[in-house]
């Protein structure tokens, strides 16, 4: 039906060359089935210095909607600085505003003086998932010990799941592969939508 | 001696079905000699609307006590609605009772609106033992990827330990399953019952 | 030239019977030739009471000074007891005086009453980097489930990374060889030595 296509479109989101098809597509295929009756809608904000200035083009904000965009609703998309209390403004008028289910973040992770979107992602957060960024770190940790300075947090405020991604391309699209499995149905216990969680 | 047949009990606790038979039980059972002189005092809570109200069988709390009752002695038992500040209110006062040495809350863990037992946990800690709950996730990730979505804490508040798990009793059996080896040590160390302790 | 034989003093530190000679040397290697120009200031903390009263020798911290020191320049070391306001007014001072860019401490990070180093080194702390704290734990339990017990914090304050290592001289060794790979690359993101940092 209409809405099995609609509710499915983040279970193909999956099939990405970086994923191993394995079992757990199966399974996460007839979960989405299950529980997904809307198109998750989505903000991406690039936080990065350069590219609010317009002096660099947003390649990760890209790749994130590349990989993500097809199969929910890219709502939102905004590039800002590298301000703590303007990055915390925005994700708390995001939530806030009921437009976004999920609001996925490029930038600003790392350990230079002006990275701090961890820090703003906290300011605003009322629940953390320390696990969603522990799995990010543990995948990227296979590919470079580097992995281990990125400091993303993942956030819940109100209906509204916030994960912050690495600033670069390649660390978006590990950092994404790793999680993009669980994220429909993060969004579905936020809004409610499904009773009985499996695991967790 | 009676004395070492009481202590290790919680030795035989981990050889347990889901868990490999390995070296590591050797050198446990030999720890748990020389460190532990009195069984754990432990208190169950579960954290559960529908539990609480006593539209739902509570097969979660009835697994923890299943596989740490007979080690330890199950001293205090309860059931709660996902209330903050009631959950918060039992926590601290067990643990300023006295009267257990750990204490294992199933529930509350995942993302839908009315979880919130991390965070009540979080406002009567006094200090956090985040490899505990690092851990718990690590092995739930062998299982599903789903398991990245608990966000049960792990603390300390005077000299007990308190360990959220999640809601199912399938998660508890595989969180417990993944911890059960080191609680008489932490319980041991928190207590003052052993000067020197190993690795950490 | 000289420069580069300075600069590459640590990317030796990891040819150490503990580590695996792997494709990331190499890479580690010219890493190191690239963003390194000055050696490592390291300032080495000891948080014990037997320790402070000189009725322990700080084998921890000879371990560490012998593990990085001739790579980097350790210049400042000292013996402090397990009390939280005195250990985060010797790491703020040491932050804020310039002299160091990293601080390893080694105690105080378990579960005993006294055991308060993380919670010190937080106080003071502008950002935590967890991926450092989690990669050095899932080391640990490669060697030993006690692991999980260990309660090191890795923050930022200023331009200064300090690290929580275990106390014991065995913690020390699996622990920074754990990551000492990375730290050379962290220093340099906090000194902005480096404009593009790889993955993170």
């Amino acid at each position: 039906s209409y809405h099995q296509i609609r509710t499915c479109q983040w279970a193909y989101a999956i099939d990405l060359p970086f994923l191993p098809i394995s079992s757990a597509l199966v399974t996460s295929v007839r979960r989405c089935y299950a529980v997904r009756m809307q198109p998750i809608r989505i903000g991406i904000l690039t936080i990065s210095d350069k590219g609010s200035r317009g002096e660099r083009a947003d390649t990760s904000g890209d790749a994130i909607q590349e990989l993500v965009g097809k199969r929910g609703k890219v709502s939102l998309r905004r590039i800002v600085p590298d301000e703590r209390s303007e990055i915390a403004a925005i994700l708390a008028s995001w939530c806030d505003g009921g437009e976004v289910d999920l609001i996925l973040t490029t930038g600003g992770t790392g350990l230079a003086a002006r990275d701090v979107t961890p820090e703003a992602t906290r300011d605003i957060a009322e629940r953390e998932v320390p696990g969603i960024a522990e799995a990010m770190r543990a995948a990227g940790l296979r590919h470079t010990p580097m992995a281990m300075l990125s400091r993303g947090a993942v956030v819940v405020r109100g209906q509204t799941l916030i994960v912050n991604l690495p600033g670069s391309e390649k660390g978006v699209r590990e950092s994404l592969g790793a999680i993009i499995e669980v994220l429909p149905h993060a969004v579905a216990l936020l809004r409610g939508d499904t009773e009985h969680a499996p695991a967790p």
